[in-house]
């Protein structure tokens, strides 16, 4: 960042540091900020703005918001997470509300629905006109982890019977995002095969369309996970791709910028989730709201703490008379804890990708375990020398040296293992998976040191 | 999952659960895996191969990867990760390395040579041709963190003198990836505007290509972040945007699927990071180059613990009297490392979204302290009285709810301070961040649960 771009020209957005404008628009105040921010609106695209709102404190969000155009706010809103989106939801008084309702497409109204009351959901059906409302209820049968429910229906289709001619016409007037294809259909709705853009032009205008037809493009069944239909969309060498019902009939499209968005999400999700927090989460969240969504994840923590000091109490008469197992047992805790969530990391990237499964499990745990020991053979040297030697006895070094080793190969065993049994119940291993392997690695740890030191001193 | 799919048709790839594959793959074994690969290789886009080849042991992905045509092999290596590549290039015999370099594209090469000893990335620019050396040289002036270096240089470009005839021929002609737009450049190859290809065909061969030109395809520089690059590209309407020199020469474009692969790979790192480890880290690493890796962070961590260690030790008086302390003391370390690493998640997805910035710390700190606060008296005072009735001492629940308020409040404070800091000294706060937050939730919370105890208590 040099010096002399602070002083940032608004008027090449897009391709600029967002960074920068939004320490611009966070350092204004007031009327300032108003201003600002209203230079922006006038370039802007609507992603960037939803952007900035969310990065604004919730009173300077909801008057800056308002100075967005009518026109633009159900998009802007639609590209909010949803607990900002609410935020200013709230706040809006109800005609606005209503007005907002009235320009949601129904694709949108799906993606507002997994968050906001049924109340609210309702009120926006009712201002939809009746072929809408059957796209929503189309879309709506899919649940929230289906592709189904995501589709998006702008798309260029045909019938089977069309000519070359009809298809130049189609591109010729109509301009949708990320479309390359135009589908073809037969008379009951059943997707057939796709014709390419770049075909349509080479050919005579009073060719039958089927000759330019490529059965290559396959559809994605609309119970297709999110991720997989991303992976497909990303992994193939198109832009769109057609997803049908369970009959074959084409109920809409998934596209690669959609693709974007769910990786992202899912990726925000698991991020989120190592802190027992969610995707939709406000960076600004009204503090009691906010201290409510975190202290369940506090609560869960609180229980396997308990366990943990449970587990030393077992113990409280060696501890009163060996004070240095006190000192170095948060040590034990922590390396087996450090080291358990490195394979369980590994592990989380691999599901994602889709690349761990019950073939490779027991491969994998070989490989985890190998490292683990590797490692805890090494720090239980490392440790145990020092530990040995701070307080000046080898009966310590040597308690410490083997709880290490022990709680670090635990450590790999349970960071492969937990994730795989979640993954089987359905469990997200990125939010139960760290908890859990902590209270392994706290309960093992602290009962393998302080175990072996009531031997060895009792 | 229903059990009828699991005799899992091989054609329909792209379209179907990709962990049903990884599973059919990984169970078979020797020969018989041999045959359900080819029968993958002859349906599966390279991109699924890579992804296939990752989820094997290193013997099984060796073996495999001989079943890979040639003519495939350079594209699938380029889609996998760097150390389950160099895996596979460091088993291959050295005349095939070179045959394989032989096929590298120059974009493909600087992707690899981020990851790749120099004597590679040598052999293989000796195996190019003189032009497509000069272009691995344009790339390769950029850094890693520049946009510039990930450009494709697969694009349609035209002199701003050409005609609507040439830009339908090129249409007609070539057909690549992302590709929506005509970049028109001067006689000095300087970008001046794009033509869209939905333009081209409504409009009169002899017509001249300005008047279709739109300006409002803005160029990123070469110079900008990979994050923000991505980012304009995921909020503009385009599948690809022109790439400039600091000149305004054209150098390539960007597309809506790199945008992903970037996003995609920003959000593994900073979840791998999390662990202390590496997007490009194998899922089946050799367990002593496994055990290397991983063990810095171990290092790291353990100087940590000595660090929370030595402050415990501090105390070593009072804890051989009440023994209770001991018991009790990882809650309030643990209590406070919980709520700190919430504060520092929420920190890092939003500079990851670019919308943290000096201008809203310190709305963030007082929203983030708010709720620290509020979550830090609600569970002091539970936590206060379990302990209390459990050791049937009312001073010793003061003693932990004091020190449980103090370090939750402490432990919000530094998860927005420790990130913004790390941010400004241009260090991943994903991957550093976590320590140091539990070094300070660490020893803030012993020091003031052992400093209060022996206060009151000595």
């Amino acid at each position: 960042m040099t010096e002399d771009k602070t002083e940032y020209d608004v008027s090449s957005l897009a391709q600029t540091d967002l960074g920068l404008v939004v320490q611009q628009l966070t350092q204004a105040e007031g009327d300032a900020q108003a201003d600002v921010f209203s230079e922006i609106l006038d370039e802007a695209e609507p992603g960037t703005i939803a952007i900035l709102l969310e990065s604004l404190p919730l009173d300077a969000r909801y008057e800056r918001w308002q100075q967005v155009e009518f026109g633009e706010r159900a998009t802007v809103l639609s590209l909010m997470r949803a607990a900002p989106r609410m935020e200013i939801l709230k706040r809006m008084p109800s005609e606005e509300v209503d007005l907002l309702f009235a320009q949601l497409s129904p694709e949108d109204l799906i993606d507002w629905s997994d968050s906001l009351p049924d109340s609210f959901t309702d009120r926006a059906l009712a201002q939809m006109g009746e072929r809408q409302r059957q796209r929503f209820e189309l879309y709506n049968q899919y649940s929230e982890n289906e592709i189904g429910r995501y589709t998006d229906h702008q798309m260029l289709v045909l019938s089977v019977k069309a000519s070359v001619a009809q298809a130049q016409r189609f591109f010729r007037r109509i301009d949708l995002d990320c479309s390359d294809n135009l589908f073809l259909v037969d008379d009951q709705d059943k997707y057939l095969g796709c014709v390419r853009r770049y075909e349509v032009f080479k050919h005579a205008p009073e060719e039958p369309l089927t000759s330019l037809m490529t059965e290559e493009t396959r559809a994605i069944a609309a119970d297709t996970s999110l991720l997989d239909a991303a992976e497909a969309i990303e992994h193939s060498r198109e832009i769109e791709l057609p997803v049908v019902d369970d009959e074959g009939e084409l109920i809409g499209r998934i596209t690669l910028r959609t693709a974007m968005d769910l990786v992202r999400e899912h990726y925000e999700s698991q991020l989120m989730a190592t802190a027992g927090m969610d995707e939709s989460d406000d960076l600004f969240a009204p503090i009691i709201k906010g201290a409510r969504r975190r202290a369940v994840w506090l609560g869960i923590n609180l229980l396997t703490a308990f366990l943990a000091s449970a587990t030393i109490g077992l113990f409280a008469h060696v501890l009163s008379q060996v004070v240095a197992l006190a000192i170095l047992m948060p040590i034990v805790a922590s390396m087996g804890g450090i080291a358990g969530s490195q394979s369980l990391t590994l592990m989380i990237r691999g599901m994602a990708l889709g690349q761990v499964s019950a073939g490779n499990l027991f491969s994998l745990m070989k490989n985890e375990l190998g490292i683990g020991i590797v490692n805890g053979l090494l720090w239980a040297l490392v440790i145990g020398a020092i530990s040995g030697w701070w307080f000046a006895e080898a009966k310590i070094g040597m308690v410490i040296a083997c709880a290490i080793l022990i709680n670090m190969a635990v450590a790999a065993f349970a960071g492969v293992l937990v994730p795989m049994i979640l993954q089987r119940m359905n469990q997200d291993a990125a939010l139960s998976g760290s908890v859990i392997l902590t209270t392994v690695t706290d309960v093992v740890g602290f009962f393998t040191f302080l175990g072996l030191a009531s031997i060895l001193y009792l």
